[in-house]
């Protein structure tokens, strides 16, 4: 359950197999019958794909234009999956995110939109470095990227390269593909997902002005090849606003809509723009969740109201030096937005893009990170994914300015309130009102500590009018209040005891 | 010339001469002629007073309904102002200010809402405090406070207590008045603009209750009391918007009206707002600037665009550990939103809530400041008075990200750029596009350092295409480069060197 079934079959090799034949097949378990589209792998080789997500014995037929691949049948046992694995990760509670076996999954990404392309040794590294960071999530793009310190060329073309030297959009490099899969492979056994990119508009070769015919085409073959990887996330586009010219908004629908059709596992499916009043309309039935690039983080709720999705700010800026205004906040900016997000209840991405002679930005070829957010980042994680269940919701029923200046969210008897630049000494709004058993902790996110906090007496506040109305108390409406250290950048959890906790 | 000029007569002291007096004067120099109104200020004592705002020999003459006054007849001549005295600000050049003289003022106001209504001593170590601070403007209410942090009695009630222990508001305590409008004198031998608030609605006492006729009644008062002062600005209110129960849109709308009739040096008039979606709409005619309470600094653009006219941002949040989310920022967070702000044609006002015993915060009180942010705020208004000419605009012509992420403002061939968060170590955009012979400095914001910065080369930055299409250089439009120091809260100055500089 949830690895890749695959099984390989002869067929015709001459003509363009890519452009000729078609192949489907048809999984079933009982009366269950899943339909997936094989590939063509070169030299006459043609390939099925099949994940499956319940045990069982599984059989399947293929069904093909070429007869020496019609009808052919084969079947295989599905077992309980390998320790670790957790299926593919879905949408959760309308906000969150968890694997297929309820398992909460907390995306906390990064971005090396190009690192498959890049030489094998650096791949290594990346690699190497993902094995130890606190990243369970990649944006990477199938085509390579031509942009400023992006000048390479790929290590495999995607398409097959003319003698003119151009490329031909009707013919795949499949050694490109079969090692953009092993790439992907690799991840998923290190526990990170691919939230794999489709089309991007940084292009030299011509990728991201093939017809929309080929887009087609190439978009099939990518669902058929990668969509029984567990791990693969959709991600249509980076910056598809800047791709309009050349596809149009309705084009971009189908794209997600092709997809439907295709990936019996449903992975997850969203599209990242590129200009800040640009996103797509996620409310559209086919986005899993809003992928959004945008440096105000304190608008998540805003989107989170306005798509009634999970939000995953996949660039809020990178931690970096260069001259370009989106790849040089400082980290802890950068640590920052993290918590400001998270205190939403959103999700946030990370990139790095730090100067180096030999251009080798983490944000889009790998290698390894430099920065000091990364620490920062798995100390978050921790602090989240050690209290998560349903997923951490806004706090509700606070003043106005709650959420505007600082933020807290809430999962079952644990809540959590992130103070950014605000330093007040005493605190009380949106601790419990209950007078309970609760654990509460001061972290400094920063830091990196976590200190224990008694309670302390409600704020002393006076009465207030206003416009000469009745005295209001102007409490806090909290069991006890809190002292904190009078310096920015904290958080507060409130949580029950252990024992007590509400699942 | 811009000094007070006070002539006194005797009248009538029966009934109540606050109600049934009427006095007006009118100043005439040569065909020119300026109607004022006088007041009464207890025990059979009419004053008029008037702000000569040209030189040269007045002559006056009193209009009542009173005969002992009526057709009183007099003259003075008015002299050169004293050395240091421009007379009262405008707006100047759209977006900025200028003293009558038009010496260049740059506000950098702070708030004391309720100095006048403390104790003697509180009161002279507030102007002690002053002296040697970095603010030139002070938000001060005519009307006591109540609220947190504020619940003593003030030093003199506005109106009369009667006997049981409410307020005649149709009987003014002149000695409140005389002693207010000594304190606005004393700000203006310090150079301090007093930014005067008409009404606010944190109020016990019933002033902010009163009738329309009696506001009315008060607005005139205080107008022919205060308005020959060349230091007062008008601020109709604090936070008018949580006082529209009280006192409807178009009340509003006559106060301005009503202070435009009786006021000749047409002072500087706005009006502040609570809720961040509750701005007045400044573009009405008798607004002269944009007076506005938002954290949200990086608008500052917006809302020139908006209004048309000079922004300051009064209340922004203020440095302070107090359990409102308004009084808890840290310093460097205030700071920050000085430059942004700056940066961006705006002007930006200080606030100071620390929590202390005795309940003596600056922010309503005085007394004495405990930040770290007023010495860096007189550093940058060290930095931006320097160079004012005709005031920083926001430089053109910059990509679409500039001024939202960073932000930079040029006036004559000066220019100042502010990187906040960011952290380029090369940096190009926004500098000059001629080789001038121009002088460069880094400022460090917090530091408060200013050093000198070579030239260097332009970024290396890489040809890129979008969407497949040409080769573009992506390059800044600048005739030279900067190496900066890869760590946020960095300013680059460029400037003409002073020899050459244009006026």
């Amino acid at each position: 359950m949830w690895d890749v079934f695959e099984t390989v079959a002869r067929g015709p090799a001459e003509g363009n197999p890519y452009l000729d034949v078609q192949l489907e097949a048809t999984f079933s378990l009982g009366n269950r019958l899943v339909r997936v589209w094989g590939f063509y792998d070169g030299n006459g080789k043609y390939v099925v794909r099949f994940c499956p997500d319940v045990e069982g014995e599984w059989k399947f037929e293929l069904h093909s234009n070429a007869v020496e691949l019609d009808g052919l049948v084969g079947g295989f046992v599905a077992v309980p999956p390998r320790a670790g694995v957790h299926g593919p990760v879905r949408a959760r509670n309308q906000f969150h995110f968890a694997y297929a076996d309820e398992t909460p999954f907390l995306p906390f990404g990064t971005t090396c939109y190009a690192w498959t392309h890049q030489t094998a040794e650096l791949q290594e590294k990346t690699l190497q470095t993902l094995s130890s960071s606190p990243f369970n999530k990649i944006r990477m793009g199938i085509f390579p990227k031509d942009y400023i310190y992006n000048t390479n060329e790929p290590l495999h073309h995607v398409f097959e390269r003319t003698v003119d030297g151009t490329h031909d959009m009707d013919r795949p490099n499949f050694e490109c593909f079969r090692h953009f899969e092993r790439q992907v492979g690799r991840l998923s056994e290190l526990g990170i997902e691919a939230d794999v990119i489709l089309f991007h508009p940084y292009d030299r070769w011509g990728y991201c002005t093939m017809t929309e015919e080929q887009d087609l085409r190439y978009l099939r073959y990518v669902v058929a090849r990668l969509s029984s990887y567990r791990n693969v996330w959709w991600s249509l586009a980076n910056e598809y606003d800047f791709l309009l010219d050349q596809k149009p908004m309705g084009l971009w629908d189908r794209f997600f809509q092709l997809i439907e059709e295709g990936d019996p596992l449903r992975h997850l499916k969203s599209i990242h723009n590129g200009a800040a009043d640009k996103n797509y309309d996620h409310r559209k039935p086919w986005v899993t969740h809003v992928c959004i690039q945008n440096w105000d983080v304190r608008k998540t709720e805003q989107w989170r109201d306005a798509y009634g999705k999970p939000v995953v700010n996949d660039e809020p800026e990178y931690e970096g030096d260069i001259p370009k205004l989106w790849g040089n906040i400082d980290a802890k900016s950068l640590v920052d937005r993290y918590w400001c997000t998270l205190s939403r209840g959103g999700y946030i991405g990370h990139g790095e893009s730090y100067l180096n002679a030999e251009d080798e930005l983490w944000w889009s070829k790998g290698g390894v990170l430099k920065g000091e957010a990364p620490a920062r980042i798995a100390f978050a994680r921790q602090i989240f994914l050690e209290d998560v269940k349903n997923g951490f919701e806004p706090l509700t029923g606070l003043s106005e300015s709650f959420h505007v200046r600082i933020s807290g969210v809430q999962d079952a008897d644990v809540r959590i309130i992130y103070f950014s630049e605000h330093q007040p000494r005493e605190f009380a709004e949106g601790l419990p009102e209950e007078d309970g058993d609760w654990e509460i902790d001061l972290i400094d996110v920063w830091n990196m500590t976590v200190t224990s906090l008694p309670r302390a007496d409600l704020p002393r506040v006076h009465p207030q009018r206003v416009s000469g109305g009745a005295k209001v108390s102007n409490q806090a409406n909290a069991a006890f209040g809190l002292k904190l250290p009078g310096k920015p950048y904290q958080a507060v959890r409130v949580r029950a005891r252990k024992d007590r906790r509400r699942s």
